[in-house]
């Protein structure tokens, strides 16, 4: 099979999901919503939502109730990106090659816009209730309070403000710290949408927190790549200013370990990953529909396309 | 019965009640906690979670699954204030007579910790679930599915996007687009804590709606009353600045109607929220438990506090 174009394939129906659970532009508070929208439909590779949907399937899902939940951690990741690039944070102008919300909208609006993008995706995920029958609604309270602790001070919320604060007082990073954030700061999301995704279709306790660690890995080689990125790439090919690390003085995990043994860690953390979940549907009592088994090929092929960095 | 002495008291519990959910302050991302609890102990009057407390028992409602709701609301309540004090909305170092959020604790921390507590909120909420019984599910969700609602672009957040941007624009405010505001900016919320407390009682549709009225009703009021002390009050008594309406040349409801019709229509939208909570339990269909006639009575005096501006 060729699951490249596939990943292609799905990305775009991926797409076109959440983008309809975006509220529309109208009413007195038109512009808020405009800005929400807009810093949605910047972002492009879809990788949280993408997960999310194929570990459902993966896991024998095959209900719309993961969709919500799709379009919600997307949400939930824009309004990071967006409250993120203010002055007061990292005072960025540039996503993707296009201005960022408030250098589009003003700060005001750039600050209410992300406030509107998270309460919204609450209000988002919650549409699953509507979506089912009542016997889901126990995997639904789950799923969302998985979502919720992962953004929160106990997941991104958590690793930003150690980041920022660092920066802010020109701390060193220690080593702990800088893999709290790395885990808190970009896994957690990850880990909130392999374990939304298997939550959401029924998985078993022990099957969640296994997709919780392969979120975790993913998710520290996704941030270690980025690191990489930020010293070898170019502002064209990232669409953002590179260099800043370096320009802020800020210890990564390449500072740390040196560009080829975090380039080895990468790799290494991302098969270890591909090897948890290719085991899946192994054992005796499980047996994978093709659906299933489909599922499992793709995200596996989209971790390998993360270790080759070409995402 | 000296209901004034049994605010006061039932205040005090209600503080200590929603205290105990807050955070524990440990952690890497110990700042943003500090900064959260800061922000919401700096609150005072509670008066969000006292009325959908009240409303709750007033409803029938006997058990603890409303205290997370309340602690929920206070938070988002607080976030709110933590994001309009911040420099690119309304710029203010004061709040209850101590320093805002971002003054002591740096502008990044400002967003993160108003981040943390609305995301927090939803955590808080959701605690509810294990405090209860599978078949106050259904009323949780619908609780849940309200405060969001109430919070976001088509309540609170909706209102502050109106009011945030007339006022960087230097657009002169229509009273279609007041109202908007008033409605939106304030009332919701209040909307929010009596839908909640009547919803996790098990009160029916109707009833509901009438106390999204009440609701409705006293946030205008208090709104009006608000614009009012910017007029008439001290820095002192206020604990932070007035005169800023006029500073910034804001339309509000006193610019409107002047100070005196103000007055006397916050007295009448008082008075209709009270009449409709007074015929609560009225009907042949239902007798109200001594608590529930108490609390009721107790909302009443709340209300009548209002009238009188002693709040």
């Amino acid at each position: 099979m060729n699951y490249e174009a596939m990943i292609e394939a799905r990305t775009k129906e991926v797409n076109e999901k959440i983008l309809s659970y975006l509220p529309k532009e109208e009413g007195y508070q038109k512009t808020v919503i405009e800005a929400m929208n807009y810093s949605f439909r910047v972002g492009g590779k879809r990788l949280r939502p993408f997960l999310m949907q194929e570990i459902y399937t993966m896991c024998g899902g095959t209900k719309k109730i993961v969709e919500p939940f799709m379009a919600a951690l997307e949400m939930i990741h824009t309004y990071s990106l967006v409250h993120d690039d203010l002055p007061e944070m990292d005072d960025d102008e540039l996503r993707r090659g296009m201005p960022t919300t408030h250098k589009k909208y003003g700060q005001a609006m750039g600050v209410l816009a992300g406030d509107g993008l998270l309460n919204y995706a609450m209000e988002t995920a919650m549409r699953a209730f509507d979506l089912c029958s009542q016997q889901d609604n126990e995997n639904i309270i789950k799923a969302l309070q998985v979502l919720f602790n992962k953004s929160g001070i106990y997941g991104m919320i958590g690793g930003q403000t150690l980041d920022v604060e660092a920066e802010k007082t020109n701390h060193e990073l220690e080593l702990g710290e800088l893999l709290f954030i790395d885990e808190n700061k970009t896994a957690a999301l990850l880990e909130a949408a392999l374990m939304c995704g298997a939550i959401l279709a029924g998985a078993d306790e022990k099957v969640v927190d296994q997709f919780e660690k392969v979120g975790s890995l993913v998710g520290t080689a996704f941030q270690i790549q980025d690191d990489i990125l930020d010293i070898t790439s170019t502002t064209q090919v990232l669409g953002k200013p590179v260099g800043s690390d370096e320009r802020n003085h800020k210890k990564t995990y390449v500072t740390y370990y040196g560009l080829e043994e975090a380039k080895k860690d990468q790799e290494r953390f991302s098969l270890e990953a591909i090897s948890m979940l290719d085991s899946y549907g192994t054992e005796a009592t499980l047996t994978l529909t093709p659906e299933s088994e489909e599922a499992k090929q793709i995200v596996i092929a989209l971790i390998r396309r993360l270790v080759s960095r070409k995402m």
